[in-house]
């Protein structure tokens, strides 16, 4: 299947429109803290949700919101995450009646989600001030002001859009997403928003986007805190007028393949832009006896902080990946790993058969010197693998976040 | 029960001697670097071992030496981990057989331990040199020194001692521990050697110091990586003359309060002398639902680096305090929580009903700036109660682990 990259992110698919301006949750009026992103259609739409016990308000209201697999709009502000605040949910359900009246879309068919800091109270008067403003900035062009609009810690925005064949129709997929702290989504995100014009049923659209957080979003992690308000949604608005995917099959695999392409992406993004981070830190496990070993290995590698400490300052110090791979809750041979440090630098083994293996340490202080580093384990010990996404512990990091609120 | 500082540490039961050298596994040659602890008479014996996967090769010395319940001397070097190095079972091995030659007891009747760097080669030759002087300094004064010769990265040295009667005999139990840094220990610790002169049966002893690693070791965590070496091991040689504790009752109540005195008090020292950390920060939660709930929710939050952050800074963001805990594998009610700071300089709500509470920003940035802070967590939602032991994450800690091995 040939994946092309595609213009103007979360509205590069057929008939969607997007906005991001500020309207007051934050103090810096130069930040964008209101988005916007509407389709022509109404669509068939799901979405994965942080398991965290403590939850945004938004999270409650999105859930009854998309119990009947339909939406047309996603509503975003950043700066203040309503959790363990005062009338969260009134008003996050007040927001979607603003945007419903406003557009003369249905309640129900409104995703509402908020991201910044946990306790403070969200009004509804900056909805009430912005949204006619928001409204009447809607447009394709509007995809880079809704992604801007979204961002709290991040550095870089995180955008992406793809076109890809199903049958005779081109199709598409947009995406935006946000990192960069109180990251490590569990059966969620850090906040992604993704947009088709693919023509696809409810259940399948589900059963697509359930799948795919396990390899993808689940798979990230950039300080193993699980955010309350972690959402990733897709609405599906049927534009691209592809014979419409009811059942598994060729279309079914090829838009699971397209969607895979940019959740991993954005995942690579998120974690290469975690807070304090300088570098993207992937790890994959290779013949792992179960994919889930896979999964728990490559993560427990990517967040052990003694890996990612050492990682900061390009040491090759394996022994504590492979520390990191034998607490991870799960079961393999630990007597036959092999592991290597890759980069555009170049590849070098410094651990083979679980023993210490000669190796020239400049090359690999070259190799781990550069901005993505991939730590590849083998373990000799089944045929599955899985690949997680973080990055480096920095003294960035640290003071950052002990600054962050204050 | 009475419990009573004792001295001598390790020495202060009945029976023992110790003593620590340099003889050549560091370069630094003012920096001890093996310990031995030996028992005038054969004891029971048991200890509690890492369940990381990777596990170092005097582990697997040790399990086969402790089979039979009993032992007589503690041998420990540090700075090379023996872990995942050439010949490591054979060099433990060789090390034990040079001790019960030199002391003239049975081989199998040797605990072994390393602590130090992973994949690094332990040769036996520094043991054969140094093992005849170390025998000569076997003293009840050496407790320090075989203390100071287990400590890695420790700035602080952990040592204990205390006294209780049992019956109408007064009995004894030393203790010393090392950190600092891989220190999430699971099942085990992060190497702490006890001592006692109680009697007692090897099923009493064995089950007794199971049960109590939960709640003492097993909640500790500096930065979330269980080390591949982890151990903690207790000896009792039985000439305190008590009554043999055989079965559960008084006795076995009053030595396991006496043991847990201990390893709490050892659990908090080695938490507050984490690598890099300015302060202790314990986790009490109250009111859970069960054990389980209260230990895994305790130490999600002194787990995360957000919390670890904040702390380091004086920072009072409690909603990191509440995402941490509701990310813990635990159920429990998120709806009403109440979270105070505590510490010498004072107490304050900063979370009730698990929302926003208005607190004096002042008062608690002083709480927090002490170096030994509670963080109280009141779930509302059952009885049961466990505590955490962590420390706050400065940029000390990046700096020294990037570093540490280059």
């Amino acid at each position: 299947m040939v994946i092309k990259k595609a213009k103007h992110g979360v509205c590069a698919p057929k008939g969607f429109k997007a906005a991001g301006v500020h309207v007051g949750f934050r103090q810096n009026k130069r930040k964008k803290d209101l988005a916007l992103i509407v389709s022509e259609l109404p669509c068939t739409a799901t979405a994965v949700y942080t398991r965290n016990r403590v939850k945004g308000a938004c999270i409650k209201v999105c859930k009854d919101h998309l119990k009947d697999g339909t939406a047309q709009a996603v509503l975003c502000n950043s700066g203040i995450a309503n959790t363990c605040a005062p009338n969260g949910v009134e008003v996050a359900s007040g927001a979607c009646e603003l945007v419903a009246k406003e557009l003369g879309l249905k309640k129900k068919d409104i995703i509402v989600c908020s991201t910044g800091v946990i306790g403070e109270e969200l009004t509804i008067e900056p909805f009430q001030k912005g949204l006619p403003k928001l409204a009447k900035k809607l447009s394709v062009e509007g995809a880079s002001d809704a992604m801007e609009a979204i961002m709290t810690t991040d550095n870089v925005p995180k955008e992406l859009a793809i076109s890809f064949m199903i049958g005779d129709k081109k199709c598409k997929i947009g995406a935006i997403a946000k990192g960069s702290g109180m990251v490590n989504p569990n059966m969620a995100t850090t906040l992604a928003f993704l947009t088709t014009d693919v023509d696809i049923s409810k259940d399948m659209l589900k059963q697509i986007l359930d799948n795919d957080v396990i390899d993808s979003f689940n798979q990230i992690s950039i300080d193993g805190d699980t955010s309350t308000n972690d959402m990733m949604s897709i609405m599906a608005n049927g534009m691209a007028g592809n014979k419409p995917i009811t059942k598994e099959g060729k279309a079914y695999n090829d838009f699971s393949k397209a969607l895979a392409h940019i959740t991993h992406e954005l995942a690579r993004m998120i974690a290469k832009d975690g807070e304090g981070a300088t570098k993207l830190i992937e790890c994959k496990v290779k013949n792992a006896p179960s994919k889930g070993a896979a999964r728990k290995i490559s993560m427990s590698v990517i967040s052990s902080d003694l890996v990612k400490s050492a990682l900061a300052y390009a040491d090759p110090n394996w022994g504590r990946i492979l520390c990191a791979a034998g607490y991870a809750d799960a079961k393999f041979n630990a007597e036959n790993v092999d592991v290597s440090l890759i980069s555009k630098a170049g590849n070098v083994v410094v651990c083979k058969e679980s023993k210490t293996y000669p190796f020239d340490k400049d090359v690999a202080i070259k190799i781990l010197e550069e901005d993505e580093v991939m730590v590849a384990i083998n373990l000799h010990d089944g045929k599955e693998e899985a690949t997680a996404f973080g990055c480096d512990l920095t003294t960035a990091y640290v003071k950052f976040n002990g600054k962050y609120k204050t």
